[in-house]
């Protein structure tokens, strides 16, 4: 079966021949680095880690749900942040979204991100109905 | 079927015992961050980040042409620049190198790359033969 | 078969509800961004790129042999580093634990990893059984 994209209103789609948010083929989603802009593209200003995390999974959580899966299929995350002393933050919102074993995970301070009030870029693997519900 | 290694003219190989350019098994092409130095080792210079990302994507096809595949079977690709704010260069070339649903992306700017005159390095992961053509 | 969590005593597990150091699933063993924090979490305190390396790879090497797999199973790896021109230190302690064809591979330079003292992150990617021995 061909590459499916996966689109869900919890996530904005980007304009025509960007990315796209979420690909799903052989069982397995890719979801793009996503970041807390708002459903017209707003910047999230003023949110902070926790808060611009929490946007990211539920996101993340949408289009794994159009996939035909659920948060309990990732099995990677890489978290891209701008100040790493403030990691706790995003493991806060992290343990809203998972249970159980937790997927692999990296995360790394890099020196920018699409614009200065995105403190935060989440990616994801998940292997469609494989996680333990 | 075990781990083979994928080469392509468009690539040039690196010594030996640094990395494969691109490894396929269960049809899962993952080809490693490539930069736009020349076919003897060159520095990009003076390339600006759309003649860079050009280079790099023409690699990538001969990469997944030579392992059977196309452009249209990437999945995932994740660029690194040193300038963000130049992220619309890089843009520019993956739309010449795309068509249809674009691959899920990831775009941060890192602090160095390996050297100074590489803006841009990008990674992909391509499912052989699942692309819509 | 669901996704299985995978830990060795090679690699010390991080406190609950944080990340699983190696998620399985389909074949393919993710490992997540390992660092050379000793067992009891003592930061790598004088360790240069070299040792951290070889403290990570020996890391990933202890979770993919609890998954049934060897290091020649892995097919990417994506390093980390806070200081790009000590690359080669990184490079020599791959070598000491790949031969033949390498795997793809990444690396960047970001602004911060963890905390002051880890100056090397490795994540990795490994079908299981799939490395020609």
């Amino acid at each position: 079966m061909a590459i499916q994209r996966i689109t869900s209103p919890a996530a904005p789609e980007p304009p025509p021949e960007r990315w796209s948010n979420c690909l799903l083929v052989d069982g397995v989603a890719y979801v793009s680095g996503m970041v807390a802009r708002g459903a017209q593209g707003e910047m999230p200003t003023g949110m902070d880690e926790y808060e611009q995390a929490k946007a990211i999974f539920g996101k993340i959580k949408g289009l794994l749900e159009a996939a035909g899966g659920s948060m309990a299929d990732v099995v990677k995350i890489t978290v891209y942040v701008v100040n790493i002393k403030n990691n706790v933050k995003v493991w806060a919102a992290r343990r809203e979204f998972f249970k159980g074993n937790f997927p692999a995970s990296t995360l790394v301070e890099v020196r920018a991100l699409a614009s200065p009030e995105i403190l935060v870029e989440i990616e994801a693997i998940a292997h469609i109905g494989k996680g333990v519900r």
